[in-house]
């Protein structure tokens, strides 16, 4: 338990930094980075792969991106298998299907682009380097498809690399290192912290907590945190969650926590989900020290809402007319409605948000007129905002609801307020 | 205060132990635990996941051998790629070689165990009983190859998740928790740890010095340990080295570092080899902290040297008289000739710590009478030893001359003497 | 990554060892040593009296037993109060009683022994080193009341810096540091610990817990530490206890924690009691962790019952008859009545133990026959134990009865036992 | 070493908070809390002692100053030795000088208010809270010398416990608690810190450090804080130094470490210095981290400068006019002259930072012009700033020098500028 203090990985010493790491080293050009790239795999003295991949990575550092784009093109076309050499294999195996011929096909199919970033891997701070080059893979090849086996080969290692196996839950609050509190600055995607003063607002009083998922190969970089508030009843809105002025409560008098933001840390990690395991994780922590605990919920942000509610408002008068004249009870109605209704292109339900938290086994339990006055808040949503609710019991059961037979959990009062919203069956067929 | 003593990983609060990891838990038949393999991988809940790989290995934990054995095969048998499927894929592929058939084909020739292996991972405690399946696999199934392609597997995903980049380099001393120090006596293969007192003498002297390599995921399990003893000179006997009388040598004033045992400990992951790392990242380690060593050597046993003297005795009266009497000249020479000369199967250096430590670059730099008179020493050796040298100038040239070229480094001297050892060629066609 | 494994204290660094810390060094004088003594108030660079201290400590550390007790003699003659300074201070004050006449006598008064050893205090390892001095004065110089003032000033620096304040309630596991461990095996005082092996039995499995009082300035050095077991019921005997065949309790199924064993470690701490807050601490540190645990006992030994017995055998028949043929029945009632009757010469209950945890507040709650069958069990208590009990709620209030009123608290039938275990008045007064 | 992530101190779990440790609590009457404070030495049971002993400090806290000052009269008039008693024992040992009799009078002329203290500082947080109240007590009682010896008993216990064998030092990165770095804000004398941002920029780069001496009971606030850059040569002045904009220098290469802020944290330990062993301590530390470090030099204020020039005016001319119309080298020439001849009333060189320095054992070894441009730099010493130079051969020597004969070590350069700058002696005498 308290080895980790004698730890120390010297790795790096035995690595001769020849020439891209130096300071004010010139960027390589890609052409000479992929040719480095592509003796990696050949090398045989450990120590010379891992001097390698440490330059090789520091090289890539320094190119632009025109550069980087260009090393991400090689690394598509140079890096797939030998297309004569498996097509070899694919006869032969066809010819007979027995063990040896399997194993020498399985072999050669996988893309050799694969050993290239595991041996990167074996840099120090290696696999805090890829998952920046997956970031800006994602970012300057976006959606094109001729670059997807690429991403694929990258998703596929870290996916093994951070394997749930491998997370540490860390609660982070005032006494955590500030270099891993600026990051937190950083990456809150919800409620913008704007400085340390902000941030200790949300670590430091009694009744806030914050955990995040680390790793052990990026020990100053958090994957995803979550940020709580411990009161009494269900939240009505953001700003008074967050409210200086309000008084502090000793948290075993709290009954409910109150999961009002969850933010991902690391682009390079997109598709590799942690925020489920995240929450169970931290409301089974929560309950061990706190047992009084009984609800577990969101304040969640409806990121579509305006966007559907304009889009309705052609064929729907009366979706028009709450556009320009905001009521609550009529907005709350089309919210839920929106929320327990809509679908997107491939028929799931259309708000990003509320598919997470469905899909992790939550029901939508409440929304909330006024509940984030920002001008985000009111941009997005008109202000609204959802409770999601954890029903500890149920958690299984509605994951199964949800993702097998697309069934969104609701109460009764939301179910109606949904569809009484809709427009009348009658009207339309008419 | 920091954060390591908040680091607690709650992931098995989520895990439901149903059945096999109950305290007494009848074993599961093997059918029932490879059912439930089959549908690990097609679970979509990560939480349940989770659960299921932990039961899984809870399961497995309990069985007995035949039971593993059985278990084994199931994952030899079953979990190979769909053969038709990949047939298929193989046939389009041939047809037209484009990313999209190149992919399917990958993907396809990946066998389903290693997928089943990754999600198992994801258990708590997960990849230390991996590594132990694999200790069983090797043990139950030696060298049969019909699971070779299991072994493949299993090694092709340990290799990945102990990748040099997760290792963490421990200096292990008598403020070690207790819990690692008693795998130290466990695991020591070279001179037998008695108990903690004799542990004591190796860890806790100021002219002695041990690492480990650990990984987070197993934190309390050392991969592999070195012990080191600081002295001036060149070491000449083991019992010298470790003789309790000895008067303890104040580390500044040391100029040498004799690497005099070296340990692996787990068995489940032969193949995945760390020693070679290991020795050079604890020279730079120790060169950080005393600046003043010079020297960095081996005190090594020779473990197939009375083997050879013995085959070779048929052949060549002189090594026949030598059995007899033992003579410290002539020994030593025969010893050098046995460590340059003598061949394997495979036309390798035939003594098996020669190869490895001349494959990480070291040279045979000197052969020692009676370094090692314990029983053990004398049966397997005469109770000769060698010193392999470390000289960091040539490390690299030397290993690229061993593994490229074959050659063994060497003193003159120590070539001399082995070259003369040999029986004169005249002789032989005669 | 933390704080604390940033912490090193290189004061040390600073400290020449010009003489008798150096390896080999000769034992001084011990008229060298009061010498360097007497210089040491006097020093006015901070850097120079940490390094004289140091010194001095090392020179003591050399010295046989008869150079420490001439040391202590001239620290016992040779550091009074001036006696005509204070003379005159005390004639000035009677003279009129204003504040600078009573500060200059209160500072007059203060044996200049005490800013000797306040001085002696800054070197590294100062507090340890003054612990092990006093050690040897009470080892060397008994109870000679010679010494006393000598040991009075020793007792109220140490008093001082072992302030409650400072104490650090520290949890025991396999986990900890060998060198710790070592430790509890030295110092254990009630039920030897034969090695690491039978320590491991005490402090590793799931239904045992052991913690220690640590000082900061003392980071290797436990003060005093207790053993408990969990179990369900009240403990009948020892060998029960720490009986290796037992089945382990899964902790959160016990309802009772035993105190088996309580040991201080420093004799130089003597006087300076730390047991009754270490079992308070430690009650509240359980209960945090197992909040179902309702009963918290001693199984204690009654070390002055078979003495005792022996002394009242002349005048008491039933007592001598029990000697020679023990009866657990009867044996009982005088093990009740020696505890709750029996006094000693200040009119104490006569059993040390027996006044240490009713002073504490506990409750003689039980006797127990073969419960300690060990040679030193049967020795000094014919096997018997007692378990004394700690009412939470009561422990206050049995405080204060004892202490003040000498209330001994017991059940009505321990009571009722030890009254009728009494020789009849009437058989006396004839 | 890695024992403290174990610690946990849960002494307070013992402490009845009953009244004025409440939230909401009303401040207690004076008068209450001084009986209770006349209460507490009588206490037997050490868990009621921590707990009145929390109420006590918790009562105080919440006291405004009319109330605190009212409690420290009674702690100045209501806990001196007891007059009768001690001049009872006075006449005793005036009688007869014997042991008894001295240790009598030793006892009773130790004033009350130590044991009181002795008591306050067993509850959790003791040791803070009597830091901070000195701290009252210097600010609500100031130099009133009816209340030295109120602070006197402060000061002798603070000095025991803020022992340098208790303090521990640690260097503050960027990786340091949040918590901790705050604190480092908020006492920076020398050069204000802004905020986090500006904070960063004098821990993280590579070539700045930091450390501070920290002390066990009062884990959460620094002692003492000593900021340091490594450069090339000296420094010339503080805006460079911490200019944003600067090249960060590998720090093997550096020659120089210049400690240009040093700040005392707590007011409630004035008078027990820690800087010069800081100091000290740091240049160690330094060294063994990087040994190619040869030069350490502060960047020092000037503080009393321009009031002495102010005050030299009248009678000289020449510094009327230098005051006008500031030219460097005559600048120069007078700071020099300050440093070096100015004396106080005591005699002591009369800037205070040089004492400090001096006193330590460094050199006045060059004056800088416009090396401070800051506001306050100009305001008190017209811009110029002193280097003190620490020669780590000579320190002893210089200490030595400094206090026993006054001697003031400067290089010849610096002694002839001063000389010079006097105004001739024949100009004065006539």
């Amino acid at each position: 338990m308290n080895l980790t203090s004698q730890i120390y990985d010297r790795l790096s010493n035995l690595v001769v930094n020849t020439g891209w790491g130096r300071k004010d080293a010139a960027p390589p050009r890609p052409e000479t980075l992929i040719e480095a790239a592509r003796k990696l795999p050949g090398l045989r003295s450990e120590t010379r792969v891992m001097a390698q991949a440490a330059e090789l990575l520091a090289g890539y550092a320094i190119l632009d991106d025109a550069g980087k784009l260009s090393f991400f093109e090689s690394l598509r076309d140079g890096f797939d298998p030998d297309p004569d050499a498996l097509a070899e294999a694919a006869r032969q195996y066809l010819e007979s299907a027995d063990p040896a011929r399997l194993e020498a096909l399985s072999r050669l199919a996988e893309p050799p682009r694969q050993e290239l970033l595991r041996r990167l891997n074996t840099a120090a701070g290696g696999t805090a380097a890829l998952v920046g080059m997956r970031d800006d893979l994602l970012r300057l090849t976006g959606r094109d498809p001729a670059f997807a086996r690429v991403d694929a080969d990258f998703r596929h290692l870290l996916r093994s690399w951070f394997n749930r196996g491998f997370l540490q839950l860390v609660r982070i609050d005032w006494r955590s290192p500030a270099l891993l509190l600026e990051k937190l600055i950083k990456y809150e995607a919800v409620h913008e912290i704007r400085d340390f003063r902000d941030l200790q607002r949300r670590v430091l009083p009694a009744d806030r907590r914050c955990y995040a998922y680390m790793h052990p190969a990026m020990p100053d970089e958090p994957l995803i945190f979550v940020e709580i508030a411990l009161i009494n009843g269900l939240p009505d809105s953001v700003q008074g969650l967050i409210d200086e002025a309000r008084e502090v409560l000793p948290p075993d008098q709290a009954d409910t926590a109150v999961f009002y933001s969850i933010s991902n840390c690391q682009n390079g990690l997109a598709g590799i989900s942690f925020g489920n395991l995240l929450i169970k994780n931290v409301v089974a922590e929560l309950l061990r020290e706190l047992p009084n605990l009984s609800g577990f919920v969101t304040l969640s942000p409806i990121p579509g809402l305006r966007k559907w509610l304009e889009e309705r408002a052609g064929a729907e008068p009366a979706i028009a007319k709450l556009l320009k004249e905001p009521d609550p009870v009529a907005l709350s109605a089309q919210t839920a409605r929106y929320l327990l209704k809509a679908r997107d292109a491939k028929d799931r339900p259309r708000d990003p948000v509320a598919r997470f938290h469905l899909g992790n086994g939550a029901e939508a339990h409440r929304v909330i007129p006024d509940a984030d006055i920002s001008e985000r808040g009111r941009k997005q949503s008109l202000g609204m905002m959802v409770n999601y609710l954890y029903d500890l019991k149920r958690i299984e059961a509605r994951h199964d609801g949800f993702t097998e037979r697309g069934v969104i959990a609701a109460p009764r009062k939301m179910q109606d307020m949904a569809r009484k919203a809709e427009p009348k069956q009658t009207d339309e067929e008419t």
